[in-house]
């Protein structure tokens, strides 16, 4: 439709599952994109734990996932591998015009190195998307403003409930609105473990099966202790809700302890039993915000959340009560909310 | 948040239920709009079927709603009343920023005199805002280009499913996705008159209620015989999928001749029967689209909405199956799209 071509030179940072998801998404979509869009994004810089590549012309994505599959790191691409060369490196070595940053969430170690690949790309004039919650959490007015500062922008949509647009949803579409409520359930994993709890597993045996399939993160805790929902809460009461709430602000409860009894009990009544995350205003124009295990009767718009699904509702005075839900059956969608996040500084 | 103060003319065409709602919630929200948003939108000029009122200074919101209350014309107005007056000869007469056109749906009239409106205002450098699906429905394709060629912006994010952004979340979240289908239901009148039906009444019966309760329009054809949802699958079919469908494309069912008893065995067998709105993509990338009553089951994403509720579902090649609902108790959610969209123009 674009009458003219434009080139979006990308760096991406971070080539797990959903660094790669997201190199083979753009190789797939990369003639579609430039029919609809006139947008050719180039990847002309990658880096992993181990090194980096880097290439003007642009990296194939291909290759890499290929080469990411056989277990190898992205600095073995012949010619354009670097090993042993960092994020933070490989940002002042290259020119671009975008950093996708999809490093692992390391809260507990200040959200770095995710925290200063964005504090750096921000700085050097580049746009930033990324699904990293932690930069999010810790920094998010600082990274705004930094962001404004530089006249670029910053893009986190995938980091509250994987490829579904809440965010974008609360703070495009609800503008003008007066919040009351958010309820969300924003994470698979606690999800996937209570519905084995019900089907018979010891926890123990959940959380095995959990890890097993990798639906844990490196630290169990992380999941199941809710750290993950009270994180993706966090984000939402920031950029949503415009409230500096931090993860301590959370009263939160994992599902851990959770009576297995009654959890089985809710089910053969007819309720779901899912982590949820809850901001409620109150009185004072103040949030309470919450994590916890709830039971969710069948119609709670919640209620009825399948075991890939994810979901969010907002209570409004302006715009009644808005749910959106996900089913997201692999983590493509997750990744591909880096292309949504391009495609809206972009598109 | 913002430094400097913008004050942005509005012209509003349509003065029922919607047009009133949006003058009192320009109202309500006047002061927090200016301190969010630092927007001062002010009604410079209003038009209803007996004429208009013209105030550089703008109209005081409350003073209109109540007068339309009482059941008179804003040509009424004391000093600032015009008499006779149309829309088009305001658009006209007024200099202004913005024109929310609310005025009555009339497909059958070629969508008049909404479709001259939002020509005229386009012509005239306006930014138009529109719940009015007549002109998107005839013109999509014409109007878009008007405001292309004037370098201003068409909105039109309530003609779908109420204060549901339903359209926003397909052309902006769903961008660079293949659509593989759409499901929606998306209008409430059906609804009802098919659980009246359920509940025992008969067809004639559940008409006449819907009728006394405002829920028809003045023609009681457009809902029950699906023209409505029709309508608004064109505008999904046009705005989200690119696709140039018109009303004849669409295979159209109405509710009118649905069996009751079918009907009520399938709601004792907990599924629940609406008027269903599908764009479905074909092997050879065109899209089908048709509007019938269907049997939702219980585990369908649509199958528990209640009777002041609204929904669709993407089912999409990289986001997964997204779903949005809305519960919408008045018209005012219906009403506060315009607000959302003058805030994704301006804000």
């Amino acid at each position: 439709m674009e009458a003219q071509l434009r080139r979006v030179r990308i760096v991406l940072i971070g080539l797990g599952n959903l660094g790669c998801r997201f190199v083979g998404l753009l190789a797939d979509k990369r003639e579609e994109l430039i029919a609809s869009f006139g947008l050719e994004f180039v990847l002309v810089a990658a880096a992993d734990s181990k090194g980096a590549a880097v290439s003007p012309q642009g990296l194939d994505g291909r290759t890499l996932v290929a080469l990411k599959e056989r277990g190898e790191s992205v600095a073995a691409l012949p010619g354009v591998g670097r090993l042993g060369m960092t994020g933070l490196q490989l940002l002042e070595a290259v020119d671009a015009d975008a950093l996708c940053e999809a490093s692992p969430v390391h809260i507990e170690a200040g959200a770095e190195p995710g925290l200063s690949h964005i504090r750096t790309a921000l700085k050097h004039g580049m746009h930033v998307v990324t699904p990293n919650k932690g930069p999010i959490v810790l920094a998010h007015q600082e990274l705004v403003a930094l962001a404004r500062e530089h006249g670029v922008m910053l893009r986190f949509d995938g980091t509250v409930a994987g490829g579904l647009p809440a965010l974008n949803l609360g703070t495009r579409d609800l503008r003008g609105a007066l919040i009351h409520r958010i309820e969300a359930v924003p994470n698979l994993t606690t999800g996937f473990v209570l519905d084995l709890l019900v089907r018979g597993a010891t926890m123990d045996e959940a959380i095995e099966q959990a890890g097993a399939i990798g639906a844990l993160e490196a630290d169990p805790n992380w999941d199941l202790d809710g750290w993950d929902a009270a994180a993706k809460l966090v984000i939402l009461a920031k950029a949503v809700l415009g409230v500096d709430a931090s993860l301590q602000d959370v009263r939160r409860e994992g599902i851990r302890n959770v009576d297995v009894d009654s959890l089985r009990k809710a089910h053969a009544e007819g309720r779901l039993v899912r982590l949820v995350a809850i901001a409620e205003r109150l009185e004072d124009g103040t949030y309470a915000v919450s994590v916890a295990p709830i039971e969710l009767p069948s119609d709670h718009p919640l209620g009825r959340l399948g075991e890939k699904e994810m979901g969010i509702v907002y209570e409004t005075d302006i715009f009644g009560r808005i749910t959106a839900l996900i089913n997201e059956p692999t983590p493509l969608p997750s990744a591909a909310t880096m292309l949504r996040d391009l495609l809206d500084i972009y598109g």
